[in-house]
Order: structure tokens, then C-alpha cells, then sequence
């Protein structure tokens, strides 16, 4: 619960309607709890002793029903269930590279989970601009013109700025200075040894001609995790080594400081299957095989058409191939008529089915996904102002979480905690 | 000419002579420039106004004049010529890791350097603890318990805090950023190759278990020269692979900038070869082969009994080697009748000199080096306040340089510059 007042003089700034503020107050109230500990700036007094004289005075079954009735009028999301806002002490950490706008497959296999955990947990979103300089250091601007795309992208989907912190990696500097930290507590051959390195080294076509960026990237990612107190990391399965070398790390750290200084963080594995590009191959915007959250529905209709199905199945009532079928891989993930979709697949399989006809039905359904997104999403992009100042606040909120990890490492190292400053602090990106 | 104020104010805090100031400021307005824009924190004017007003009402002449005076009153070393003093644009950039007391291969191999070098051109001294830690990260607190040891080993020998700017590079977030930034330009293979890194790996017996931090200490190194505008950097012959590596890194961002963001660096070779450890192998406080600057007597006459000479020259009579020995490596390092010396070795290499006789001179001649340096030390590591002002003084100004440098780097890739704060900035190490 970082900032509140903070959040509200945003929300205030952005929408104009004084008739939320206290709705949205209550809202606040009820939410996870984060251990940043930030100053109101606007108020100049220290977020515990407000929440709790607030706190104190309301009573919190009011609360809790005032607050859903806001997020819901706030975000569209009606169908939360009061039992899914819990307090916890867990922070959940995600991140992106922005090296251009987010597509159908990042929305199925992780934003839609952040606007869900953003509910139950504390949540911090990371654009990891200088990640993404690791393998596209030979043209910077291509990262940097991203940058907005991608919080266009958040918001557009219901990621709330109210309840996750988004941050630019790029402007947090305690965590290159955590990077430069652990660097000394991992050797290469560890490195060497990492699988997801190796797995990626082999699909970039790296060869021995690897940045030393890139090879040193799961200590970055650590710097990350650990930067953030993060105890909950949603990956998929080829990223659980990275967790494992985060938590080493932890372990080194706790032992050098002969206390917990660092949390260790778990994974939260999706359930979902990874969505395939149209061709089939790996979903990449480099592959140019995937679309975009913000597609016309002339683009969405090029999309399907262009999608692989089954070779095989040339007429109608050949039997077709399920498996492999980027059509139903798609339908799997986005059509929430599941029965519907049963049926559909079993009159695949035995012939009688047209490709024209499941494509017909995808695009619809794409069509219902995309289209709130694309509304959103271009209401969102004509102010780049106001997404600026979003990414201006959740990086103000970050430096202090981050600076306050980093003195908490430097002390493990021996090294004199700085003071986290209360001031608000130059951000390169703003103007 | 870094903040002329800041220093003149620092001088009378500490030597409470009032009378001085006068001269002391004509001394810093011939002193060498450095591009630093600091801002002169007591007066809260900037540095360009307040200067070019004072120089244009003070004739060049008499200010070198007074300067010269001032400069040998100071610190006691009268025979420097005036065409010694420049005005340059050039920047020196040394630095040591602080893992324990400097010793007298330190002196004769770069710090009597240094004194010099601070009359000709802008330097920059770096207490590298963080590079420190690439090798003793299991005893983080062997490197922070020596930071003060440094500077007072720094001050003792004649490196002057207001014409050197001592920094803490733990202290400097800049230098980190500048390392993350760098590492996406440099490769895995390139860092193997560096003939440094491999010959360090060997001694240190690292093998398969280097840490990656050390593996990538020449980024780290790269970070640390440019984040300075190094241009001339004193080393051995064997660091001057680092060097290249450094400028590699500057001619990629230069290029990535389509400017010259960055100056290239040239080494300055010593003359003077290294000097050995009394067992003849290399000087290194974990062989405990070397005697540190404030040595007592007592402990200078055990050091020069150690001392490896000729083990077949057992008697004064016979023949003697002065290849490879070490008493004749000091005398050659400290004693400056150097006639004297040409004749002893003669005599020694023919028969008829002892080593009893050569150790007695050589204890005579350290004696005379290290008293007034033991002296001196005595005196400032009693007032640790001052060392650390010292240490505070420079690393704020260093801060000033290496943002604005870690600014333009970003330029490079795209990412906006920060405001360079004109504020003081907390720092750890005070109090």
C-alpha cells in the first residue's frame, strides 16, 4: 500500500473526479501491502501514522465493499470475488523487455496474471530497458522509442498504476550497483553452467561472440529480483534456473551479513501453455508471426488467415489435426466457451470441419478480446503525458525500495548504508 | 581547477591559517584545469563566473609566483621548476586496491609518480574497494577497514587533496552504471583473450572457480577510466592490455554516439622497474614480503635482514650476484647517490664488500625516506575526521564528474541524461 496519497492526487490529476477520491481511498485501504517506505510527498507527513489514524476511524467491512464497487467501476474487471483481496507480505516481481509493443501471446501467458495478482499481492513491473541493451546494444534507440509502447500496453490491459508499481530499469541505479555487487559472488563457471544462458546462446547464434552482458544476465536478473524484495516470480518452466541462482545469491548475501537481509523467492509456474507464433514457430516479433494488442480487425483477419493449421487437411470433410494447429491453440486460450470448443475440436478431428470455419470463429473472438484493449489502448497513447508521469511515479516508488535493498547488501559487504533520500529525485525521463 | 572554495575552505578548517588563503588561491588559479563543473557549495555560485572574475583582476605572473611559494610551503618539495606547471587538459587516473597499509614498492612505483603528476595535470585518485571485493568477497571487511589506512598513506607521501581528487568507488553509482552499460559491449571471448585477466587467474590460482566479477574487472576498469575522462593513466607494462580494452570500449561508444563523447587514454610507462618482495619473489602483503610506509625502525631492520641477496656470496671476500638481489633493488629504488652505488655493486660483483655493509646503507636510506612519511602518518591517522573530510570532498566531486560522464554514455544508448545534482548528495562513509 505504497503512497497512497501519491495515488490518489494521480488519480485525481488524470480524471478529474473528485466523487472517486474517497471510494478510491477506501479502495486503498484494503489492499496488499507493500514494505516500501515511502513519504507522501504531497502531504509531507510519513505513510504509518496516516494509514493507521485512517485506517482506525472506518470500518473495514465498509471498506472492503466500497473498494470493489470503485475497482470495479475503475477497471471494467467485474467479476472479483471480495475473497480474493488478501494482505500478504509477498511481492510479486514481472518484468519486459521493451523492444517494441506487447503481443496476443504476452497478454495470455502474463498480463492478464498480473492483473489478477496485482489484486492479491504487492506487484512490481519492470521495464528492463537495459536488459534489453544486452543483445541490442548496435541500435539503443530501438529499445528506448519502446518504452511508452509498453506501459501503453500495461495499462491498456488493466494493469492498475494504483496497485502495480512499474518501473524503468534504466533509472533505478542501485540495481546495476547490486549487479556489480553479486557479480563477485558467482563465478563463470557457474555461469557457464546456467541452462537458460545456454539455451539462449544457442538460439541467438551467439557462438563465442556472446556480450559479456548477456552471459553475466542471470546476476543481473538477480539484482532484479532480490532489488525489489521480490518473493514471487511468475516464469515458465525454461526460467526456473534463474530463480535458483537469484536464491544462491540470497544465500551468499545472508551468510555475509549473518542475517536475512534478503528474502528468497519462488516461482509461480503458469498453467498455460506457451502460445506459438502463426506459422508455429516460437511467437517472436522478429519472426513478424505475431500481433499486436492494438490490432485493426483487418489485421486480426490477416493474422488468422495466415495461421498454420494441418497440412493435411485440405478439403473440409478431411479429418484434421488438433495438435500442433495454431488455430486451436489459439481458440484454447482466448475463446471462453470451453465446451463449444470441444465439440469444435472432436469435429476436427473426424472431418467436416472447414479451416475457414474455425478461423471465422477465432477472429470473433479475438475481435471481443482485442477490441476494449485497442480503445483503451489508443485513449491511453494520446496522452503521453500522463503515461510518462506513471512511469515517473512507480520509478520514484522503486528507487526507494531499491536504494533501501542496496543498503541493506552493502552492509553484507561491509560498506556504510547511504540515506535513502526523501526527496523527489531527477529522473532522466521526465521533462 | 575543481572548486577552488571548496578547497580553500577545507585548508583553513584544517590548518586554521588564514594568512595562507590569499596565496592558496592564486596557487589553485594557475593550478591545471579540469572539466569538472562543480558548483562552489560555500559561496552557492557556479565556478565559471566566479573564476574568470578573480583571474582577470590578478596578473598572471605574480600569481605563479605567489603559487610556487605557497605550493613549496606547503608540502615541503621546493625543487619543482615553474615550467613544470601547465595549464593541460589532460586528466591522470590512478588508483589502489585498499586490502591493506601501502607499502614501499607502492612509493616507488607509483606514489612518488603521483606527486609529481598532481603539479602538471588534473588527477584523480580512486580507492578502488569495490574492485577490491572481485577477490575478497568472503572478507568484505578486511577491504572497508583499510579506506582510511589509503588516504593517509596518500597524504603522508605528498598527494595533495587539493590538487588531487581522492574518491571512494563504492561511492560513485555512476562507475556501476557505466560497468552494466559497457559489459553489452565488450564479449565473452574478448575478455578471455585479455592477456592481464589470464596471467591474474594464474597467480591468484583461480582456474574454473573465477569470480565473474573479476573476470569482467576490465570493464570494470573501462567504467573507471572514462567515468573520470582519464586520459593518462600511469601503469606497468603489463597492464596495458587494459588499456586497449578501455579504449575498445571508448571508440564503440563514440561510434554508437556518432560524437566524441568519450576521450581515449594513454598509459605512462614507469622507467623504474618493480620492485621485488625481500624474498626476491613478487612484493605482496599476503606473501608478507613488504614493509609498510610508517614502518618503525625496528621493523626496517628486520625487513633489510630478510632481504634475499646472493646465496653463494657467503663470505665479505667472495664474489657477489646483484642481479636478483633485493637489497641492491631498494638502493637502486631510494638511495639517490647513485655514483655511490655504481661504485658499491663493482665492488660487491669483485669480492670484498659483505652483505652485512650493503643492508647497514640500505637501513640508513629507508630510515631517511620513511621517517618524515612515518611522521606524518602518525599525525593524520590521529585525526581520522579529517581523512574522511578528505575522502568526502573528493568523492563529492568526483560524483559531479562521473554523472555528467555516465550522461553522455547514455546518450549513446538512447537513455535520457539525469540531472546532475547540484545539491550535496549523501554518501555512506560519513558521518
Amino acid at each position: 500500500m505504497s503512497g497512497v496519497v501519491d495515488r490518489l492526487s494521480l488519480w485525481y490529476d488524470y480524471y478529474a473526479r473528485p466523487s472517486h477520491l474517497l471510494a478510491l481511498a477506501a479502495h486503498f485501504l484494503s489492499g496488499p501491502r507493500t514494505r516500501t517506505f515511502m513519504t507522501l510527498g504531497l502531504l509531507g507527513i510519513e505513510r504509518p501514522f496516516f494509514l493507521r489514524r485512517v485506517s482506525a476511524t472506518v470500518p473495514s467491512a465498509l471498506l472492503l465493499e466500497t473498494s470493489m464497487a470503485s475497482f470495479a467501476h475503475a477497471s471494467g474487471t467485474e467479476n472479483l470475488s471480495p475473497a480474493s483481496i488478501e494482505t500478504t507480505d509477498e511481492v510479486v516481481l514481472t518484468g519486459d523487455r521493451p523492444t517494441g509493443p506487447l503481443h496476443l501471446g504476452h497478454l495470455a501467458g502474463s498480463l492478464l496474471r498480473r492483473v489478477e495478482l496485482q489484486r492479491r499481492f504487492a506487484q512490481h513491473v519492470l521495464v528492463a530497458d537495459l536488459q534489453a541493451l544486452t543483445d541490442n546494444a548496435g541500435r539503443p534507440s530501438h529499445v528506448s522509442e519502446h518504452v511508452i509502447e509498453v506501459i501503453a500496453d500495461y495499462l491498456a490491459v488493466g494493469i492498475d498504476p494504483y496497485l502495480t508499481t512499474i518501473s524503468l530499469q534504466s533509472e533505478l541505479p542501485a540495481l546495476a550497483e547490486l549487479t556489480v555487487l553479486y557479480l563477485n559472488l558467482v563465478t563463470v563457471a557457474r555461469l557457464e553452467r546456467n541452462p537458460t544462458v545456454k539455451a539462449e546462446i544457442e538460439t541467438r547464434g551467439f557462438a563465442r561472440d556472446i556480450p559479456a552482458g548477456f552471459f553475466c544476465y542471470p546476476v543481473s536478473q538477480a539484482a532484479d529480483i532480490t532489488g525489489f524484495r521480490g518473493t514471487l516470480v511468475p516464469v515458465g518452466e525454461d526460467q526456473l534456473p534463474m530463480i535458483e541462482q537469484s536464491n544462491e545469491i540470497v544465500r551468499r548475501i545472508n551468510r555475509l551479513a549473518e542475517r536475512n537481509v534478503l528474502p528468497e523467492s519462488k516461482a509461480i509456474l503458469s498453467a498455460a501453455p506457451r502460445l506459438p507464433g502463426a506459422d508455429g514457430r516460437k511467437a517472436s516479433k522478429s519472426l513478424k508471426n505475431v500481433i499486436s494488442l492494438s490490432a485493426s480487425p483487418d489485421e486480426i483477419r490477416a493474422f488468422v488467415a495466415s495461421m498454420y493449421t494441418d497440412p493435411a487437411h485440405n478439403r473440409a470433410s478431411d479429418p484434421g489435426n488438433v495438435d500442433g494447429n495454431v488455430v486451436f491453440a489459439y481458440l484454447d486460450a482466448f475463446d471462453s466457451r470451453t465446451d463449444e470448443i470441444t465439440e469444435l475440436k472432436s469435429r476436427y478431428r473426424r472431418g467436416g470441419l472447414g479451416d475457414v470455419a474455425v478461423k471465422a470463429r477465432l477472429v470473433d473472438v479475438l475481435e471481443t478480446v482485442v477490441a476494449p484493449i485497442r480503445e483503451q489502448r489508443t485513449r491511453l497513447i494520446a496522452d503521453r503525458h500522463y503515461l510518462r508521469q506513471v512511469l515517473r511515479e512507480g520509478t520514484l516508488r522503486a528507487r526507494a525500495v531499491t536504494s533501501s535493498v542496496l543498503n541493506d547488501v552493502r552492509s553484507a559487504f561491509a560498506l556504510r548504508p547511504r540515506r535513502v533520500s526523501r526527496r523527489r529525485m531527477s529522473l532522466g525521463f521526465s521533462e
